[in-house]
């Protein structure tokens, strides 16, 4: 690992001051960074690489999806996130399927399933750490959980859209009404009738292949 | 706590014998047995007891509530199951409010929050337990959803009598249509809609206040 890696891995695991000298010598040796190019089943497809990802830089985003092909999409994964159910095989308890997808491209440091482990069952503060991110992505499945439930869809499309502008950094989304609906786990015709709505309303504006947040503002007080 | 119930909860607790003489005995005098009234909101209510609950006997409701009413429950608690969101402050990264309703009339062993919260600082094995408990609800909370979002209401509903009939131990369920709506976060309307049409096919039988299901095999095939 090059030291600015090294560097960038020590300051992203909050409990690497707590490991001892042989523990951290063995993470050290074991971590590998991996270039993933934008489209790759990172977790769930044919190809898995057995362990947890830790994203140097990138996009990618979990999602689920059903027997008929329906997804949606329960979280991102951002430089410095770490996913966790790529190694489900050692979470027990774990009976569901998360597929993880780059959709950048992403570099990633894959931490073997068997290394993490063994820090799992004999450190407390990765025990704790490991606790905290099951939180954090419960938290995050909450969520989407209560928007579909109990927001309607207009509100829901209003704020996927002002949420990917604030990921891209950018009020022009490159981005096609079927992949919207991919993440929202709806139909596409759902989404190109509320597109044209917010259109007519001023909100947005069409082209071929994406959106332009023109009014930002209204989409706003849309979802508020 | 008598010499029955000091051994349910040492039974309960896969952690009890990795902790220390010293933990033992704060855990075992923290302990207290509360008795419930069925209808209790055990959590998320004004009368908050702050901790965790092992249920003794009885059934319990884990849900959530949208701001307009609506809810949707997420899992059972049973005898032997801990409901660990009812001490949530003390979880990082769980932003969510999950509510739980006692059932039935409800005994259950009461952990302080913060006696839970230090064995969890410096026990890898209470640790550990917490973090399959965590994964467990995941999964429950995952399985909900894959179900509203991918399952046709139908198939759902069928699933629910069948899983109700399960836990009461009879195919003569003592619901109401209102009851069942909750549970399943839709309208009353809907659910009577899909029960007479149930009733139509010969699969259960209404009477007021509740279900028959005169027929579990056909509502089996219907949910396969």
């Amino acid at each position: 690992m090059k030291q600015e890696d090294f560097t960038f891995v020590k300051d992203a695991l909050p409990f690497w001051n707590a490991l001892s000298a042989e523990q951290k010598e063995i993470l050290e040796y074991s971590i590998t960074l991996r270039r993933i190019p934008a489209g790759t089943i990172m977790h769930g497809g044919a190809d898995d690489l057995d362990g947890l990802f830790l994203v140097k830089k990138g996009q990618a985003r979990a999602f689920i999806v059903s027997e008929t092909g329906k997804e949606i999409t329960l979280y991102r994964l951002l430089e410095r996130d770490m996913c966790i159910f790529s190694a489900s095989c050692m979470l027990r308890n774990i009976n569901f399927e998360i597929l993880v997808e780059a959709e950048k491209d992403t570099e990633a440091f894959l931490i073997p399933s068997t290394v993490y482990q063994s820090l799992l069952q004999s450190s407390i503060a990765v025990s704790d750490y490991t606790n905290q991110l099951m939180s954090s992505r419960f938290s995050d499945v909450m969520w989407i959980m209560e928007q579909v439930l109990f927001m309607s869809f207009d509100k829901r499309l209003a704020l996927f859209l002002l949420d990917q502008a604030n990921i891209e950094g950018s009020n022009r989304l490159t981005i096609t009404h079927e992949a919207i609906a991919k993440h929202m786990g709806t139909a596409r015709e759902v989404v190109t009738r509320m597109l044209k709505y917010f259109a007519a309303e001023g909100m947005v504006e069409l082209f071929r292949g994406g959106v332009i947040l023109s009014d930002p503002e209204k989409l706003r007080r849309k979802h508020a």
